[in-house]
């Protein structure tokens, strides 16, 4: 019982940490989006298109979560109003993103020049769905490489999001994957779940998610 | 401290039950193989390629790991000696497969009549890496689609891998995979790992890959 127990202790402490960052952001008036996915599906292709489109009219950060390295950082640099990277590796989560990484993050954050903030979670379809932050939304970035079945063997994750996207539709001629198929079980776990069908490499559907993304923004009860 | 010492219960023990599991495939003379790699890097399809090549000249069993569905073992029902699917969704390590869950599966297996055990771990390149199953040899298995830099932004599971299979090789000429820079990259992780590289759809290299599981099964010193 000893595991279980401290297991329920840590996630209680990491809802109550994510609900005081909530309030901050709330505070702030910065919309946040906790964006998810397997390994190299593309989060950080996608926050560079968003930046990319929103820029103009968004302050934008970018708090980016990796086991390893600074890749994505140097990567954001430069487009972002501000990144902060944050290294799992040697921390007691290294396969998520948690609560308290999130509230040191956002001490090292101009706060006052923000409008958005995208967090880039660790890549992984598992352990993120247990963690809140004290995101406004989540999104689950799922790439046609990876396969259809994905909802069927990761369900928690698919399960919780608010937008699910499907990147890499440049490949559709070179791979077998549902799209049909596909939102049919992300729909089974989550009916009200928005879809938007992408590819971060030839900018096809960058467009519709950006304007989502700065509704969303704009309809932040907080603004 | 109290997390972190019951983190190293939980470790401890673990490695405790994969040295039984060890034992007892030995006692069978089984060689085992824990294969791991992103969720959709092809687990499964290198495991029917390797079933397809390998099943005149060895029997072989396939343990399935999963966070939920039944999905692969239907896959490999029928073309392997014998199928256990594992889902992780209510334990508590759902990230991963952990040395108990090998140690009831392996109960439930015909082990007098089994040469090679492709354990099919979660998809997941954080997790796995912690946890020793008993196995004798662990792969991972990186895809073209993921991109060039996952030894970089997930080390540990490099570091420890015995062979890398460089899996989708067909997509090369779709995406920026710098075969090189990887290679170069795992090898500053891990002199010793051999590569393989593969495409689980056209069946190129998979020989390589068969010869060498083959050559490892028959040295296995339990033999």
């Amino acid at each position: 019982m000893r595991k279980i127990e401290v297991v329920q202790n840590i996630l209680g402490a990491n809802d109550s940490i994510a609900a005081q960052n909530q309030r901050l952001l709330d505070e702030h008036r910065i919309f946040a989006l906790n964006i998810m996915s397997s390994p190299g599906a593309g989060k950080t292709s996608l926050i560079l298109q968003t930046i990319a489109k929103l820029r103009s009219k968004l302050s934008i950060a970018v708090i980016e979560g990796d086991v390893a390295s600074t890749i994505d950082a140097e990567k954001i640099k430069g487009h972002a109003a501000a990144v902060v990277q944050i290294n799992t590796q040697n921390m007691p989560e290294s396969c998520s993103l948690i609560a308290n990484m999130i509230d040191r993050a956002l001490k090292s954050l101009p706060l006052e020049d923000i409008n958005l903030l995208l967090i880039e979670n660790v890549g992984n379809l598992i352990c993120p769905s247990e963690f809140a932050l004290g995101e406004h939304k989540r999104v689950v970035i799922s790439s046609l490489p990876e396969g259809d079945d994905k909802p069927i063997k990761y369900p928690m994750i698919f399960a919780d999001a608010d937008a699910v996207v499907i990147n890499k539709m440049d490949f559709l001629p070179y791979v077998d994957f549902d799209i049909a198929a596909f939102r049919h079980a992300v729909e089974g776990l989550n009916p009200k779940v928005k879809f938007f069908e992408v590819s971060c490499k030839t900018g096809i559907g960058i467009e519709g998610w950006c304007s989502w993304l700065l509704t969303e923004t704009q309809l932040n009860p907080h603004k």
